[in-house]
């Protein structure tokens, strides 16, 4: 009920509230009404409430309905925080805002915890079906949401009372599983998600270690593998506020793409597995200190000169680091338009081995782990079939909304590494399209993005709530059309030319002629 | 926010209860969501929802957000029930209701057990203040309504389970200790509850041992002591529904009063202490099995005939048997209009003890105890006093509002006993205003009679949220009207022999000549 009475202290708060901040039609949390008496005599009836508005306005005309779920004594406005995640298959990052200030102050990142139980979703949802499966999996990503809690607070020395919401973006499974809610029918035609809109749910009985008034808000999906990562990197990019025509494309291990503007928006999940995240690759990581990530390949004499995270001795290869290397690779006739090693060069960098040949980018001796770090040919085969899967999807939803080609206004890049991606490399492999450099923007982790700005507004969340509505799916993974993009997309850049127009010329002409490779180095 | 996407399990199921049964603006408890995928397909796409209609219209145009607070597997519609309570000081009354069919199937009633703490409000408050108090009491009524609910389900074999929720009710002081809530400020100017209005509380929570998805509804107080005890009775009663000029009692511990129709209601408590329910009384106890009720006396010899509850061998005197002793004794000459003992009668059943005089209803031999059950001046004076502070509450209250006298349409008597009070008699000793015996209506315990109906009415949760809200409360505490008319109604009936001219008149005319007193024996 609308509590609004005049002869109780909880109606004297309530008068204050709609007179001072103009706030009604407010709802009360029971804990706040059971510390109510003695926290506003204790505050010598000065006190501090913290509102939640939970209901998305449900139509036009409804009047939110904000939730009171603390009290203290006191002014403590200015001490209000926040947690945003994104709940990644492979990686979840957190940060800590100050809501009064509007600040990120603290941020933190730890492997999923889940990842000893599978390396991509299928395998976690097969888990799942164990007995005590469910349970397992969304005990140990708790586990790992509460070890980065702990570390964002001894960065910041905020007090755990302080934190009044959270906000959760992640994929469909990720969702369901931290949520305790069984994944087993996400992969099971016709492949339906428990919900996509989740409602308010404390933390702490999920095992977050929070404050019992602590709510999470999670990011609505739109469908089994299209989630709320991508919901909240649209609104994070603000993909829907604009009339430019977009391309969106979260490079993760499944690789969705988006194309829409303000209107509509159609989406894909391209299932391009986890390479572009070091996964199947011989020495891949994620992009972590002592990743290997630039890389420059002397055209004369093969040599590469390598560049890691905060320049550490070479620990393994990471996602961007895989596409600079076989961007180099190709430019320098090291390997062909088909990802196999040339065999004929003077150099002792490219080896034979069992299953084929690999390059060698760093040599035992400088190597954090003692081993040579290469990269194999069945490497660049699973990048190519990355790369291939994500413009195949791209080409396909194009033509699916009658866009000829993939010109867009603009093309921005979500994903972990996206922010230390080499443009024309990409495009040099074929995983961007071939469009001016300025089109490009790069928004890092847009998943985690979407959450912290949807934490500072709640008019985000409406936002959220209307794209997940307004995007249509297009199921790839029987699509005839998509299986021909990318048939044909396997080929570095393209086995279609025309797609790549300036990049076929250059590596036609040869690597000696090559200009630009040439000043390069 | 309101969850219509197309795509969910979540989806299917609020599209089947939007198009079948026009249920839209739902909320969802997360724990639907959490069962939702296997009960669904448990019962092969058809399941029974349970919808719980929280909150109140807070404005007119605005709709109802029903919450769906359980699924279960297949069609159980017709097993669908609720608990209902009167939380009294005293003693503690529960129904079970049969949802489907409109019926209580079970009923139960106990002492509550906060008694061995303090007797009234006043010193349960006080006990509160000690160190651990508050969660005590909390506890010990919580027992007292899970035996309840026990019993209830032992009669009824009723499925804990198939319970959805619970409505309650009870004074002021009883319902901030059930809640958790500390009553300290309510026995201290200005006398300030901690809210009038309480959201629906999970019943887990506080220790109620039925399902987690139960929620309870508390019925909304007017003031620290106008509580939802008397709100729930006039809601059960209907005195909001009709023009008709009410005076409304509820002869508990306090006494309270309200007097209006449906367009406007002042109440006020009478503090008129625990005579009626057999407090402060030597032989008095409640109206249960060996209570002494009926009661006459042989205006010739000065015997008395008594019939107790359930004819079982007399135990003590409850409140309608005290009514009806001090009746019979003044209608004899027993005692005279000042409540003393005649010393002058030939009677051995009239005898003097060190605190004054006493008369013998029961003799030891006859009782359960085995002792003499006797009324003694000290229990007339209580007695006066207790209904004293009832017709001068009523008096005050009807100045209040500028009725003259106290000539009401209807009367309605609620209280534990209230159904077995004689009206005659009540009228004799000066309780119940001298009004044709039609006008009056006992309704029972109408604390558990709002509850019940109100249980099965959605519509009755508005009614009791603006019944509580139109109530306008008068303190009588320090009213000095209120005092004179209290010291005048110090008599039997009345000092004002006006306000009773046909009991006066009779009163007058002395024992033998009372025609009716003779035909009753």
């Amino acid at each position: 009920p609308t509590l609004d009475d005049n002869t109780s202290d909880l109606s004297r708060l309530l008068r204050g509230l709609r007179q001072r901040y103009h706030l009604s039609n407010l709802s009360i949390d029971f804990p706040v009404i059971q510390k109510l008496a003695k926290t506003l005599r204790d505050g010598d009836w000065k006190a501090t409430v913290t509102t939640l508005v939970t209901a998305v306005k449900p139509r036009a005309g409804d009047r939110r309905r904000p939730r009171v779920i603390n009290i203290e004594a006191g002014d403590t406005r200015d001490k209000h925080y926040s947690l945003a995640f994104d709940i990644g298959t492979t990686t979840v990052c957190g940060q800590l805002l100050d809501l009064s200030r509007g600040r990120v102050i603290a941020e933190s990142m730890a492997y999923n915890g889940q990842i000893s139980y599978g390396e991509d979703v299928i395998t976690r949802i097969a888990y799942c079906q164990k007995t005590g499966g469910l349970k397992k999996l969304q005990q140990v990503v708790v586990a790992t949401i509460n070890d980065i809690i702990s570390e964002l607070q001894a960065q910041s020395h905020v007090e755990a009372e302080r934190i009044s919401h959270i906000t959760v973006a992640g994929n469909t499974t990720m969702t369901q599983i931290l949520l305790g809610l069984n994944p087993q029918y996400l992969r099971l035609t016709p492949y339906t998600p428990v919900a996509n809109f989740f409602p308010p749910v404390p933390a702490g009985s999920l095992g977050i270690k929070v404050s019992d008034h602590v709510q999470m808000f999670t990011f609505p999906a739109v469908a089994s593998y299209v989630g709320g990562d991508i919901v909240s990197g649209i609104v994070g990019a603000g993909v829907h506020q604009r009339k430019t025509l977009t391309f969106f494309m979260d490079i993760g291990t499944n690789g969705e793409i988006v194309i829409g503007n303000s209107d509509w928006m159609v989406t894909a999940s391209c299932s391009a597995g986890p390479a572009f995240e070091g996964g199947g690759i011989r020495h891949g990581i994620i992009a972590a200190e002592g990743a290997i990530e630039d890389v420059k390949i002397n055209p004369k004499n093969f040599e590469p000169e390598v560049g890691t995270i905060g320049n550490a001795r070479p620990k393994g290869i990471c996602g961007s680091g895989l596409i600079n290397t076989v961007a180099e690779l190709l430019e320098t006739g090291l390997i062909g338009q088909n990802g196999k090693f040339n065999q004929e060069l003077p150099t002792r960098r490219v080896r034979s081995v069992t299953d084929g040949y690999e390059y060698v980018l760093a040599q035992a001796e400088e190597t954090q782990t003692g081993s040579d770090i290469v990269i194999t040919e069945v490497d660049i085969d699973n990048l190519m079939r990355a790369k291939a899967a994500m413009y195949a999807g791209c080409q396909t939803l194009s033509k699916s909304v009658g866009i000829g080609g993939c010109d867009f206004d603009q093309v921005i890049i979500a994903g972990a590494f996206g922010s230390h991606i080499d443009v024309k490399r990409a495009i040099t492999i074929g995983l961007l399209p071939e469009l001016p450099e300025e089109r490009f923007i790069f928004i890092g982790n847009g998943s985690l993005l979407g959450a912290r700005l949807t934490s500072f507004s709640t008019d985000l969340l409406d936002d959220a709530r209307r794209v997940a509505q307004m995007m249509t799916n297009l199921e790839l993974s029987e699509n005839v059309d998509f299986m021909n993009n990318y048939v044909a997309a396997l080929f570095l850049p393209h086995t279609n030319a025309g797609e790549f127009p300036r990049v076929s010329k250059r590596l036609a002409r040869g690597p000696n002629n090559n200009p630009k490779t040439r000043v390069k180095i």
